[in-house]
């Protein structure tokens, strides 16, 4: 058991080693960058999508929708700038919501950033396997299992620790990196001396005029590309020291080379003219007409299908943190606080995996019918960010903060718009069912935190006295099938924690009563046997009546406490043989508790079986 | 939930109502029959299957080979009918063997018998439903689903007890004899008006040689004809009084039916050249041509289908009967024993519906896939049935008993012939599992005795002295979490029960200590806190530790007692955000049972929420 967790996690690391796990610049871009630079896989394919309905004219817009989109970029950028060195501690939209714009607004940026997380990963892990299936079109049927086995490998990889999820995580980003930035130098190159392509005479007909409401369409899915801008701000606590100092440095590093990227391929696709059929991505079909399908093609695809599925990674690094500061501030159950035996967030990390794989699961693998979910969260999680930050330097003032204040005013207001654009235009083919969530989870988390209030009002020692009289013995009940050394064992026990032991034999079958009774007499110890007959042969109904028939008659304000026998086995199938009535009996006593609001003491009395 | 139970399966029943449970004659017909009666159905298209591939020339071979097998019927039906009287508390095949043979021969029996129960309830259901989809194809595709649902249906029926299962599975039984008594009849008269008709204009083209192989293969399929014929000896006691005379009537009246319906399809079926394609039955063809596409041929369907579905009623009368007869042997657990409170043995009807459920789904709802494992079992009882009533009449001896020995004898002899061929013949399509397993279950039940007897031995009382002393105090170890109402609550439990009390605090993050400290000294009501430093922030593991460690020091052989404060929210949703650690250190401990052989007693003492 031990050795199998060993092998796969690592063995558990002393919580003294917390700081030696922190990430330099170049593990955190690799860390935190991924989701960032990949969404160029499915924010071109979006855009392609969207426009070549309406042909070689539709097509022609991509170039300026890009740009828009890599304005919008440069804005968010600049604002996250000025978020990382004011909030050190990380939690990124909830943080800087929470304490700015009071905590609606806060928990409506957790809901919102939490939801996008698990698409985060769910559509990289999709989009990373069409880049497969556009090379290898025979995967095309496995697509489900792949994207699945993949969300596992990262899954373990993360459980193991960040620093080594690090590790594994940093050689695909810069093979990534390195292949795009080549095979956009190499294209610049060829559309140098080969001049533009024409797209009048590559792109199929025209099915519908461009239109206003076609563009919106297509920005909004291309707005895209800027999903997991916002995770750096979020993970400053993993930095090596100077952290935010080197946090700023990785989100402006990682802003321009998206920007050089989207503006890139798609600058490079609209020029020379690349167009697609059914079962390839733009991006494939691109390199293949930069490079040829050799192996150069290969590898570009290889390098898509590794970065996306290490851009799961950010939710990875995201969710478990963010999930951990909401639990601290008891919106999130106790359990995601703390920090599992390798320094990680285990139990985030286990349910973002599960719904993950829920989504891959419930969409069939296609990233194309996710994407509709997929950027309201980030943009409203971006927007309320940027809000918050104005909010913060209207009431803090300090140096230059008039430019500061409009710097994320415009990044607040511009991501306000883009929202709105995808809310409205996405409404339908999916947004409707995070703009659902979203209120939802709130009350969730509302309910949540006031649960957790009124218990800590209750379990309060405020108005208690120090010193408090035990109550007396408990009254113990002993419910015996029979008479043997098991239940001699569980006598002697209970005599041995008070005087006020009862045992209760529920009578099945009438021709063995006096058998049993006869026996008592003999080896019961001088406890009181009572027979409560069971015309019915049901043997938990008869106890529980028993029970709050005995408590009505003390009627001393105390349940009596229930001693189960039980037998361990030597061997584990032996349980098959022998308990069932314990177990049973206890599961009823634990039902009472949701039927009448009450339970009692239950103790369970092992008898040591030898073979 | 109780009334949704309830409404399902019917109140309670008392224990004194079991005899007014019992059946007459003409509802025990209708519960023990239709498996016996039905299995033309799948014996005749087996049959059709096994020589429709030697054409014409091998389907004139249908005739003689249901000659014999219903001469085989007879003897069969004669020597059960001598079984019957000699052992009028039912067992069958198992009981017979048991007292006769011995033991291993006994269970052999039992196991074969339970094989073919379950078999018989899977074969029956998708025959049943082979023979709606020859009227309405369009359902091929839903096949396994509608067998499935038709399972639960007898299950829930079942569940509600004996009486009206008879009820419910009368009227199909009397709708099918009328219906196939007619269409013979009428069949008759058609062959009588037409002459016979051409199979050689018919029948496809052979494409293999009529040989013996052929021929025995045929035969050993067909012999699926005579399964379910022993259910009636299995039942006697669900009989009306004179419940072995009537049981005996029963018998015979139901071999001749099955005699009747046998041979008169088969034998129209061949003299009228009656063949079919491959998606529908040859019964359905049969009633196709004798009646025509109309209401009656769809009749003839559904009352196939209804039949076969309430064939597997006879396993649902035999298995659980039989699981309750090993059990109380003690050759299977305990649970088998007793009667739910619906008078039936509902232990056994849920496992043989989900064995059932388990084989329809893993065959894809195909019964010609499942029927080479089906009469291995059914033959293998019936040969060692009359070999016990053989050794019987040789011990008891009395009046006549040459000629019955010598009835009981030819039954045996015939039956293990007709096992040897279906066994070679049959091995590689799937005999072989049940050869398999027969001996598997032999050695599973005979451990299970073997483990029940050695337990009962230490648990005697014999060498015990009458009078024991309790031992002293438990020693009480209270983990605690912090220090509020609901951990004082359970150190006032402790407190009453034994002097020994010690709480223990794992401690995660060393900067609560001295606040957890603090708080004990003034609330701990002089119980001793013990803090255990946890670097690798693990609970349960320290804990363990902890309490081995105690063990040993004190090293009186008694092992200290564990108790776990718990809470008890108002809503079930709140469990979720309490009790975790509770919950995972009790299975911890029960864990301990199986990796160290020993467990220690458990008290959970409950803390009230009262919001």
């Amino acid at each position: 058991m031990h050795t199998l967790r060993d092998l796969l996690m690592g063995p558990p690391l002393p919580t003294r080693d917390l700081d030696t796990e922190r990430l330099n610049k170049i593990r955190a871009l690799a860390a935190f960058s991924p989701d960032a630079l990949s969404s160029i896989a499915y924010a071109n394919q979006e855009i392609y999508l969207g426009l070549v309905v309406a042909g070689a004219a539709g097509l022609v817009y991509s170039w300026p929708i890009a740009l828009v989109i890599v304005g919008l970029l440069a804005i968010v950028t600049l604002s996250y700038n000025q978020t990382i060195p004011n909030y050190p501690k990380g939690g990124g939209s909830y943080t800087v919501a929470h304490e700015n714009l009071g905590s609606t607004l806060g928990l409506i940026a957790a809901a919102a950033l939490l939801i996008d997380y698990i698409l985060t990963a769910a559509v990289s892990l999709t989009a990373g396997v069409a880049a497969l299936t556009s090379a290898f079109p025979q995967l095309w049927d496995y697509r489900v299992a792949v994207s699945l086995v993949i969300l596992l490998v990262i899954t373990l990889a993360n459980l193991r620790g960040v620093r080594e999820a690090g590790t594994v995580m940093a050689i695909p980003v810069y093979l990534f990196l390195g292949c795009y930035l080549v095979m956009i130098a190499y294209g610049l190159y060829i559309a140098g001396v080969e001049g533009p392509g024409d797209l009048a005479t590559t792109a199929p007909s025209p099915l519908v005029p461009v239109t206003t409401v076609l563009l919106l369409h297509t920005f909004a899915s291309g707005c895209t590309a800027l999903t997991g801008v916002e995770a750096i701000s979020n993970g400053i606590p993993a930095f090596k020291p100077p952290s935010t100092r080197n946090a700023q440095k990785t989100l402006n590093v990682m802003g321009v080379l998206m920007g050089i990227l989207f503006a890139g391929t798609i600058g490079l696709t609209v020029y020379l003219g690349v167009v697609t059929g059914t079962n390839e991505t733009i991006l494939s079909a691109l390199a293949r007409r930069i490079f040829g399908t050799g192996p150069l093609y290969y590898l570009i695809q290889i390098a898509t299908l590794l970065i996306l599925s290490v851009a799961a990674n950010t939710s990875y690094n995201g969710f478990p943190r963010l999930a951990s500061v909401l639990a601290h501030d008891r919106y999130l159950p106790n359990q995601f606080v703390h920090l599992g035996d390798r320094l990680v967030f285990s139990n985030g990390i286990m349910i973002l995996a599960l719904l993950t794989g829920f989504l891959i699961f419930a969409f069939q693998g296609d990233s194309h019918a996710l994407v509709p979910l997929f950027a309201v969260g980030a943009f409203l999680a971006f927007t309320l960010s940027q809000a918050g930050m104005v909010a913060h330097w209207l009431r803090e003032r300090g140096w230059n903060w008039q430019l500061k204040a409009f710097i994320n005013g415009l990044g607040a207001a511009t991501t306000l718009v883009a929202l709105l654009i995808i809310a409205v235009n996405k409404f339908r083919d999916g947004a409707w069912i995070v703009i659902f969530l979203i209120p939802l989870l709130v009350v969730i988390f509302r309910q949540i935190k006031l649960h957790y209030n009124e218990v800590a009002s209750e379990l309060t020692l405020h108005g208690l006295p120090p010193s408090l009289k035990p109550p007396p013995d408990p009254r113990i009940v002993i419910p015996i099938s029979g008479v043997h050394r098991g239940v001699i064992n569980a006598v002697l026990y209970a005599r041995s924690i008070s005087a006020q032991v009862t045992a209760v034999y529920v009578e099945t079958n009438p021709e063995l009563t006096e058998k049993v009774r006869k026996a008592w007499q003999e080896w019961g110890q001088d406890v009181p046997l009572v027979v409560i007959p069971s015309p019915y042969r049901s043997l938990i109904g008869p106890l529980l009546d028993f029970l709050d028939e005995m408590d009505r008659e003390h009627n001393d304000g105390e349940l009596a406490t229930v001693l189960l026998p039980e037998f361990v086995p030597v061997r584990w199938w032996h349980h098959l043989l022998h308990n069932q009535t314990a177990t049973l009996m206890r599961l009823a006593l634990l039902y009472n508790r949701r039927k009448f609001g009450y339970t009692r003491a239950i103790i369970e009395v092992p008898f040591h079986l030898r073979k």
